[in-house]
Parts: C-alpha cells; structure tokens; sequence
C-alpha cells in the first residue's frame, strides 16, 4: 500500500482532523430505488455539506495543513463549481484569503455562489486547461499556495472520509459507487473502504464526453469533450497519484449517457425529493443502466453534490413528465363556433385530462380562412391514459392532432 | 396534563413502538438559511420518509395498536395527500387490507403513489369534506377501521416521536416550528416538548386561507378556503383533541400568504437542494417574515413534507429567478438587416448576458412592413447587470423594450 500517495492510516487521521468541523452527512436507505432497481440502496447525501458537495472534506484537510505563513499569503484554486465553493467557504473559517480563477463560461450563479464566501474571484479563459494556466501563473505571481481540486494527496484523504461513515453506520454495504472526474473522490473512498472491507467493490461511473479515466486504465482513445450536464466531473485528464490507486482497487468503472442522467437527477428530485447535479447522479444513472451488477446486493450510491442550476433542473422534470407521455400537446383544428373553446375544455375535463396550457390560434398561415386552431397542452395519468383521451377525441369527431412536443419554452 | 388527549408517556411509548420501525430522520444545521434570517437554524427533514412526509409516524403507531380482527377487515381513510401514501404504505407492511377515499380534484400523481402501495383508491367527492362523509359511510358498511388523519391520540402520539428526536439530536434547540392543519403534529410534538424543557416555545403556523385553528383560539372569523400551495394544511376544522394542547402549550400561531410560502419552497430547493411541499415551507416562510422573533436563537424548522408536484416545483423555481430580475425579457424592434440575429446575440453575449430563448417575429401584427421583432429572454447576474445591459443597447441605438414577463408558458 506504501507505494499509493496515500493510505488508509491518512484517511483515519483526516477523518480525525474532520470530526466535528466538517459534516458527517445523512446515509439513509432509498425504498424507491431499491424497488427500481432490485437492489438494498443506500444514498450518502453529500449535497448536504453546507456548499453543497464532498468537497469540503479535502479542502479542510488541505487547508488546515498549511503553515501560518502560507495562510498569512492565501490560497488559490481553478474551478468552475464545487471546489471552488469548498474553498472559498473552508477559507473563510481559517480567515485564509482565497482567490479562485474560473472560466468565463461559467454559470452566473457558482461565480456569485463563490463570490459570497468572500474569495476574490477571476473570470479568465475559454476552458478549464487555460483557466489552469493562469491559476498557476498568478500563484507563482503573487505567492499564493495553490489548492489542487483533485491530485492532491491531502485532498484526497479528506474525501476518503465519506467511505469510514458509511461504513460506520451500514458494515455490511458491500459496493460503492462513485463518480469519477480527476478521481480523488473514488481513489480516497477506495483506500479508506478496501482497508475496512477487502471485498467490497467499488465502482466508478464518468460521462460518455469525458471517458478520461477509462482511456487511461484500457488504453484507449475514446473522443473527450462535449456538452454534459455532469460539468463536475468534466474533466480531461485523470490525476497522476490518483489513476494508480483506481486501476488497482476500483472493480469497474462504467460510462453513462447525457439522457440517463437526466433521467437519475429527475428520480433523486421526484422519488428521494433531493437535489442532485448531473455528476452526482452519474452513479444512480449507472445502477438503473446496469441492474445485473447490483441486483440483490446493499448499495450505496454517493450523492456526491447538489448544485444544480435552479433552471435547468425546472426544465428536466419538465422533459421527464413529457417522456413519460403523461405530459401531451395536441391541436385541434375546426369551424370557430362560439364557446367551442369552453365545449373542449369541459370535454378533456369529462375525460380526466388536466388543462396546462391552451393557445387559440386564428392567424396562422395553415389554418383555414374561418377555421380556427386551438392547441392544448394536457396531462394524463400515464401514457394509456393519454391514448384513451385521443381515441375519445377521434370519436367526437375532432381529429386531434398530436404534436411531437411541448413549446420551445420547455425545450430547455 | 391528564386533561389532554394524550400524555408525554403516550409519546415516549410510541417512540419505543417505531424505534426500528420508522426512520429516524436526519436534524442538520441549515448555514445558508441561519445567515438569511440572523438565528441559528436547524432543519428536521421528515421529507426524507420512504413516504416523503411524518405521517408515516402516526399511522404506525396507530395501525400497530389493531386487534387481529381489525387488521383483517381493514382500514379506510380520508386524504387528498401524506396521510393517504402514510397509511397505505405502513397498511402494506402490516399485511392490512387499505382503501382510500380521495376527493376528485386530487393530483393524478397523489392518486397513483397511493394505488402503487397496493391501496384501493376511491376518488369521490368535490371536497375533503365530502370525501370524509364516503369514508365514514364506506367504514361502516365494510366494517373497516377508520384512520384520521389527526384527531386520534395514538396518530398524535406517533407525530410527538419527531420532537423527541430533535431534543435528543439538540438538546439546546430553543423553539421549533410546526405548521398546523387539523393540528396532530404540533400537539404531539407540544405534549413530548414542553415535558423535556418546559421552557422551549413551540411555534405553529397556519396558511392565510385556512385560519382555522387561529380562530379557533381567538374567536375569530377569518374566511377560510382558497387555493392554496400548502394543501397539506389546508383544513377548515382543527381537531377536538388537538385544539386544547395547543391553546396551553403553543406560544404563538402565525399566518402565512402564498407569495411568503413560495418563496420559502425556492430557498429550500435553491439553499438547501431539498424539496419542500407548500405546508412544509410555511415554518420558513414565518422565520422570514417574523425575524425578530427568531433572531439569535436556536430554531428547529420541521420540514414535514416533501411530496410536491414537479410541475409547480419548476414554475416556482423559474419565477422566482423572474422575481430576482435575473431573467428579463425584451423586445428589439428594427429593420430586417441580414445577420441582425446573429450580430444582437454576440452583443449581449458581449454584455455578459446568457441569452435563453430568442423568439423571430415576421407575421405579427404590430411590427412595421419589412420591419422585423426579436424577443429575447436573458439571464443576468442581478437585477443590476440587468439594468445595465438594457441601458448598453439603448447607447447602441436599438431601443430594447422591457416585456413584463416570461411567456405564458413560464407562468405555471
């Protein structure tokens, strides 16, 4: 084990140096997953650190290690999300100054998030790399000690600490599964957990777009970059104490789709009413992908963040009702006879449907002169009920026409 | 205390009965709402029940106290909501037949959770009322049991268990925050309080368009009924056995309006990334609105809810950033010049907008002939980057003309 950056020995003392300063978060069984799923799940809720993410873990343990004069100098970190947060809020207890370089592109929302831990904050650079750069620039500039997100191995020892909990309040849970970015979540978990249990396994789940660890433990060239909703684990390059630690202690690491996240962030807020971020829900997105693994086996997933943008989280539940096709628009396309309007409406009423939205269309260039077009937005049941409405409908002579999606303002 | 319903005894007995049985939620300091309101804040999250809210408490120690012959037979209660999925879903456990009478307007999603834990759902009735005048008649003739939703000392008692949990996670909490609808939860919660530390101040809180229990206590005649978003409290009659508790024990009784519950949803999805149903929401809604009641000291808010329909949940979360100013809509009316679209959308990328939706209008009426109407909906950083966004195009000539809101869409 000596010739790992870390060992289990530095998790039990981080987890000392945490305890009581950093959050020992809820682990609490998910009934509606293990229905789902066939699985005993267990939900580690790290989004309920105060900045929303395990990343408080790492950098107290870095932070607190740091001698009078480097706090004296401050600290600098290169982030577009949860590090950034952790850094800033665990600084601020220390009194240390921090300053944390972010790209430009980055959601307006983390930018002020940082901003009100009190770290000075620099938009600079298109891409995580190039924000890199200037982090390092400015900490060699200005004397500041830089606080790596991952490749750490202080960092790294203080994530490891959410596996000693787990394993504290459920011996017996016998996988993990962790989401993979630079890997300094799952290389601390895998150290802490494999020390307690040489036979769990712990599993690792990254995005399609950014396959970098898998590429680095197969071999292969799988294409990195991309639009992904899990941004925080959007990274191109595995860290190099981390990538050892993983090829030897990790059982498998998996890749999910943008639409199965989508999909697991919709089930965290409808059946466990919590708040996960793409990333955080790479691993509940890989449970439900592959049930073989996990069926009759007790699972802890790790809920690793819930910093989600309020607007693209809106936008899911939205999307996932449609899916379901409990949510439908159709048209309806007539003579304008008056309070035709007030007839349909009392009839989808009749049938159990629930009006969302109705737009009444006369000017529009394929509706008939006198004609007139009236689409509504409704929801059903489930996807039978929906059918049964439109076969109603079709008999009372209609002919409703089913549009293929809702408007463009729930498009997201 | 004799006079009472039930005893602090009573409470202590069913927190023996459900230890084991029923989850012992997490109590977490709540950072982000302790700097909104200047006390130090703590959340019980009994959202975070299988069933998403702690009527499972009460039903529990209710349907465990059945004789053999009653188990068979059955029970059958009235709820449009947490009682219903509560009852059911412990009913399940216990092998005990369960039937459900919901009024007609219940939410297609409360109807089908409820049928999914193997209830019979009778959907009858235009209010609550009605629905309860079926369960009573269904009771008798099938000879089921019936299950109230408050006014029961064994349902009181199980609510009560949840205060014993907080005095026991924090024993120095110094007042906690109940919301009231027939008035189970914080009469429990009062009897097992006020026995531990007869100095602690139990706080109730009541929607503005169900005062029942304010009247109630101070003879008054507020009107009551109204649409409500916290229809989990939405009762037109306290309980009998409720009502006496809370006029001794209870400290204060606040009112609350939809706008302040509204708000308190957002911040706990937003700050706290957890989801709470409108009743659920009102006790931060009073924190807020009352803050020098609360301030400098130890608040226990009983997040009793999470089963909030995913609709609304995203409509309230997209207007309340409307609300911020965050997001703004305009229009740009002018002259049809080629590649018009595409130079607007890089100026105000320029002005540090994220532009999220653009609407191209040709057709309508009241745009010039060859003249040409962009709408666009663009997130700022606040209200004041906003501003200054609209004042840049106004320099630039292209007169930006503020729309008031969203699309009706986004008006939920």
């Amino acid at each position: 084990m000596t010739d790992y950056a870390i060992t289990a020995a530095d998790v039990l003392g981080a987890a000392r140096t945490l305890h009581g300063k950093v959050l020992k978060t809820p682990l609490l069984p998910a009934p509606r997953l293990s229905e789902l799923s066939g699985a005993t799940v267990l939900i580690k809720y790290e989004n309920m650190q105060p900045t929303g993410s395990f990343k408080e873990r790492g950098a107290y343990n870095k932070l607190v290690s740091l001698s009078a004069d480097e706090r004296r100098r401050g600290v600098i970190a290169m982030s577009a999300g949860n590090h950034a947060q952790a850094v800033a809020y665990i600084a601020r207890q220390f009194g240390i100054p921090a300053t944390i370089v972010m790209p430009v592109v980055t959601p307006i929302l983390k930018a002020e998030n940082t901003r009100s831990y009190g770290a000075e904050v620099i938009l600079h650079g298109e891409t995580l790399a190039e924000s890199a750069l200037m982090a390092q620039k400015t900490a060699k500039e200005r004397g500041l000690t830089l606080i790596h997100p991952y490749d750490d191995p202080l960092v790294m020892a203080g994530q490891g600490t959410l596996a000693l909990e787990i394993l504290e309040d459920a011996p017996d849970v016998d996988c993990i599964v962790v989401p993979i970015g630079g890997g300094g979540l799952i290389s601390g978990i895998a150290i802490a957990a494999k020390a307690k249990n040489p036979k769990i396994d712990i599993f690792g789940v990254e995005a399609d777009f950014y396959p970098s660890c898998t590429n680095a433990l197969e071999g292969s060239t799988l294409p990195i970059g991309g639009p992904t909703l899990a941004e925080g684990i959007a990274v191109k390059t595995i860290g190099e104490h981390t990538l050892p630690i993983i090829r030897d202690l990790v059982s498998k690491v998996f890749l999910v789709g943008e639409q199965q996240i989508e999909t697991a962030i919709n089930h965290y807020a409808t059946l466990q009413r919590t708040m996960a971020e793409g990333a955080a829900a790479a691993g509940l997105a890989t449970l439900l992908a592959h049930p073989e693994t996990f069926r009759g086996r007790k699972v802890t997933l790790v809920l690793s963040g819930g910093n989600i943008d309020a607007r693209i989280l809106a936008s899911i539940m939205v999307r996932e009702l449609e899916r379901a096709n409990r949510i439908i628009s159709l048209r309806i396309t007539t003579n304008d006879v008056p309070c035709l309007l007030g007839q349909l409406a009392g009839r989808l009423g009749e049938l159990g449907a629930n009006i969302l939205e109705v737009s009444h269309r006369r000017l529009f260039l394929d509706v008939p002169v006198k004609g007139v077009s009236i689409d509504f937005t409704i929801e059903a049941r489930d996807a039978n009920h929906a059918a049964t409405i439109l076969t109603a409908l079709e008999k009372d002579g209609l002919s409703p026409h089913l549009l293929s999606s809702l408007g463009t303002a729930y498009q997201g």
